[in-house]
């Protein structure tokens, strides 16, 4: 079922672009939510519990904007894509490296891929502006959660 | 940091088999929990609603058990991998279509997938049964959640 | 009282434009209320239980955001009319039909109204650029909403 | 669907005579719900919160009724009609005045509608008392909970 | 101890009547709250889940009902007999079959039974007119729980 | 202000009817919760403690009805009393022994406290039939929530 | 049984003076609970509704302490007596007055209520300063609570 | 419908097993539940009160394990019958005696019943050993809050 | 360490641009938090009460937004300043008066602050148009909050 | 870590004398929190079953105050010690019997035991008056507390 | 309105004294709960998030004095003042630094801080217990929390 | 009352294995606890707070598991015991040290008291592995959760 049974509100040019915004805004958080998750679980270290809640916290973060991305896709007539192997074809997120890792490692590759993710969702911003300013909203409420966390991330590091 | 630093309470030999059973159901379960969610989004047709709604309860059941299976594997000293590449590189669960999906279809690819999980759960099972009662326990509770899930999903295909 | 007690922090002008913006949108919204409870009442058929308890929601939805929008209204000093007479004289909505309905022609009936809600949403998003960002933001909020309940009702005609 | 899909479990004569009495306090409340939503909109005056606040409860009082007085004809086989036109049409409520109202004037509309409609409901239990003792049941329970409600709103007049 | 240790505010006349409307009524509660369980855990076809559910709020309801009414018969004097040989020899449901049952036998059978319970209360109404308010109160309010029910159910079969 | 402030629903002569039942009721019912509190603090032996938490439920039961019986005053235009001195010179209640009591003497009190008050319960609900259904209908729910008591106060004594 | 089952912590002439102050504070504050549902009941006026819940709160400061006074008579060793005739005999709040209220004369006795029972506490905060310094603390938490509500009622005078 | 619409995780010989020793585990726990509360409401005799309440925990426990009984059952393939008819006709446990009766007697009914049915549930954990591994793990759950439940009640024999 | 330690998604000059604006925000509305407490501590007269509990939900208000502000500021590398000295030296508030307030006078200063409040934040919406639409967003949301507020403060001016 | 790393608000002196009383304290309670939890475990007899849930809640009022006495200890300066040869070496409660007890040897035991710890806090309360207030205020409520306790244990022997 | 609208129970001397108590620890709990909010924006560092979370919980306990004090003030006669320019001008607090903060300077600074507003109200319990023990009672109560605060914050700085 | 009044569903030999079994966790787990709150109180230093939080969690797990130990004892007719002398006599925790504590040692002194209450665990697990498979069952959940914070604990020694 490859055409879209959802009728956009949207024209067929403001849908592609704003899609595509979409789409990649979706895998880039799901992403973050296994990555989160990793780092969750192999954080090691003398005040590593610290570390190990904030992390829980910022896997809730994305897991719910998640499915608000995901819906709004839907409700533009665009089908969400948040298969595993569609998340490693297209993801912006740095690599995550495997095995335990002490808190300090854990710290700055999340304030690494927190910044890339902001960077990328900014030029979203900029996109949809023209083609759809509800998405757009919705893309501002994300990265002001994402920069919020950003500094929650950093202060660790000063 | 590959050396565990967290000393096993189980020899050697059952770690490694302990270990590859959870590690195996983690990257299963994570992929359920994408799988679900994927669904959850795509489902279209008359009585759509039940199966979204029902599709979210099984996402739920799929986290709940990933993260008591990534502390299990922390507990005997090895290092859970949740990553989108090992999950695309190891799932057992089969290929779940893109696109917008009708209820049946929906239904039919869920059923198999389960049917694959607890197939492969239950072996798990039995490799346990000699290394670690403790984890073979979780298993079993796992085993059984997703084998109630299984009846609910294949109800709607008589 | 027909003189505002409150005074506007807009012009006069923009004032008028984001007033009967404004007002529109509350009476579409009362009418969508009234609307979406006469179809939770009145729809039968063999999964009549489902579109039965999603067209509560839709309600639900709609109280909420007509006391936003009337308490907005009252914000720049306009005075809310959502009475009875005054739904019927100027509501949006097409008119729903009497007496028990099929699953199929609520889902048809809420989707085309819902369609008309949200293209006259739009018009007052582009209205309300100039006059007050403000409100804007909440019209936005709502057709966000509106949108994704379209997208779950027209989901069902797949 | 202008027949009735729902058996009734009352005799023709009864189920007209109740379904009348049910239809008729159906409208009366919608109504009430949406007058006493205008007045806390637009009640104003130096003590007006205290008001404000019991105007909603007002509005809560009407839908719960409103929801039980529709199941209820649902279960004597009477399809409700809670449409805006239908209210227009034949509630019994006095009209209510547009614009910012005073405390003042707020109360003593309020306190005459729902003099009005509690007369209106005594005449139905009436009417009800061969009819359906199920049904005038229903309508003495309201009964009680508006002439409560006539009581907190004159005590503000004494 | 078949004496009753409870002095009854009725006479011995009206404690009989009374007393032998509430033991009937509370063996068909029982029945209706296996019935709806049976039905609940069999039901089986690609809407099931709604039905499934459904069961369990019927459930819950001849569960609340079953037990107020236990305790207007201890009230009485009357000692209520709840047991599962007494269930068999006098309820007045219509027997359920074995095994899965499709959406709509199940559907079918729940109205069938449900209707026949209804048709037994009503008269237990007007007996119980003469012999004591206070249960019929009780009665009515059962009634108008389960012909609410009835309306849910029958809407299917439309 | 002996002049009523509040229009009364009812005729004069009902009005009368039904507010000296409220006023009774009201009466009996803070002495009731009067006498329970002192029970329950002055109850001693060696299974006290039950009885003692089963005072607190039937004070919370007589708190209850005692706002709803003044509000139900009100509601037809009478102004309840429920001053200490009021109560003592009205309440229907059997006296209640000083100093601490033992389970046996506490249970009996009760009992005969309960049985008396259910006695001047009955009698008004006879009176009120004609003056007023809606009071009728609050008597009786009272009425079975005292008897239900009864049951389980008398029950201690079997 | 009017010799005491409990063993007193304090000597016979401590508990004498201790239990003295705690029978008259819990006979007042029972007093002062009755006072204020009877007013709670019968003000009447513009702004009756905000008095109308305030005295409600009233009441519940004062059974709360009234629970806590009778439970500490209890430690001590001295039976609590709060039955109405009790009340009657030995309350020291001045007589509030019968039938429908304003709300000045509402505030104007509640306040005069308030300020007799804070003189009378503050007297037996001195008393029991060489009885029983635990019943102290408790007359101490008592007046700040009864203080902080003269200053709410005595602030609507000003 | 008797052929079965849900495939088994177990072969047909284990299916056999399992799904025997949990249809007569289901039925022991429904008579159960109607015998818990057949002795909840008619316990009599001064501490009746205690053994009413304790006897609803057992009630509850019950219902809870009914459920996960037969979900097991439908998971496994088997379907779950749990009529008044086949509980009559097949549990476990020994008749509980009609009318009202003291504690004592209640209390020794219920030993001798938990006492039964523990004694069939331990023959089954060794049944299902072999057949299914997830199914014992449920009965060995059920054997322990059932033998707990078994202490508290022997406890009162003491 | 007056040098960022937080990396900022702005440039230079649009973070000073920023930095300000939500600096002289957080400014204002912690003043508004003290001024609203202590006008809530010193309002007396006939209905103070009303007033009494609407400043404390402004000072909620204020409290939320001091916190989402304070919070932005450190996403974008600005440190945040909140202390007392700071308030005094650049709150945009008009001075509130000292001692006991009646409740007209309380109201007028009330609105005047609002109203000055929210022209300052309309200038800074228009300020960071430019600079950060993600700050803009805060800002707006904000302003809404406190325009519905001043409306609220208005109305009983009327 | 023999040195205080807290500085103590209190003379060397004030807090020798404070610092005592608040070790025995918290030795004495731990030393309760076991005992109840013992008694609870061990009590038999035909109404076990309500002393067995007020043990429980004496094991809840020890536990509290177990944890505000060691806090206290900790803000003079103090380091709290509350381990098992602690308690056995200074707990100033008598001694508890092995095995499964009575009702009635249970009640005695502990009517026992709190008696004597009364006594001990009394002593200290008298101790703490020139040293320390603060300190002094905790044993007054703890007093309260136990003494409370003492009454409701005792009740039981009457 | 300078001149007291509220009677005070106390002397004029008592009054004053305890005024100046009460108004002097207003200031100082105000001031705290500001700095407190400061630091916990300002604060950085490896481990900044524990303390980030402990500084908020310090906000609120200041807060819930200062609402305590004011109220207590207004009880004894006295208007609390708790503006901007009243805490710039009579806060007992040391300075707290501008811009971010390591975690050790802020631990510092806030254990200081503590340390002062302490001996500053030890003193006025001193004062206090001549002229009010109402009021003593409620700054011991103070101070018993901030010297529990004092320990976790020093705790840090072994 | 030494013979036990609770009949074993085990062998007397099988009782007496697991009975050991469960009297020696009873007694690990209650030195567990209070060992975990001695730490929490004592532990000081620059990251104190994230283990003092840790250790309460560590509290509660062990008192949960205590119950379940000694209610499990009374199943199967042993009697627990708890008492404080008991724990000292057969505790197998190693002894932890008087006094403040750095981070450092009490993490390194809780790790090794679980590695040596998992190692006791598992050789019952082994024990009762033919005595009785329902304890056995519990103890593998103690382990589980017991091994899950051991994990957490060396986690922060890495």
């Amino acid at each position: 079922m490859s055409k879209s049974p959802i009728k956009s509100p949207l024209s067929e040019a403001d849908k592609e672009i704003t899609g595509n915004a979409l789409q990649a805004t979706l895998v880039d958080l799901i992403d973050l939510s296994l990555i989160a998750k990793q780092a969750h679980w192999n954080v090691v270290g003398s005040n590593f519990r610290s570390a190990h809640l904030q992390l829980d916290e910022l896997v809730n973060t994305a897991r719910q904007y998640v499915d608000e991305v995901a819906e709004r896709a839907n409700a533009i007539g665009v089908s969400p894509n948040g298969k595993a192997k569609t998340v490693v074809e297209s993801s912006g997120a740095p690599d995550y490296p495997d095995n335990w890792q002490s808190v300090e490692s854990t710290v700055a590759a999340i304030v690494d891929i927190l910044a890339k993710l902001i960077e990328r969702l900014r030029a979203r911003i900029d996109e949809t502006d023209k083609s759809d300013l509800v998405t757009q909203d919705l893309l501002i409420e994300i990265t002001r959660a994402l920069e919020e966390a950003h500094w929650m991330w950093q202060a660790q590091q000063a």
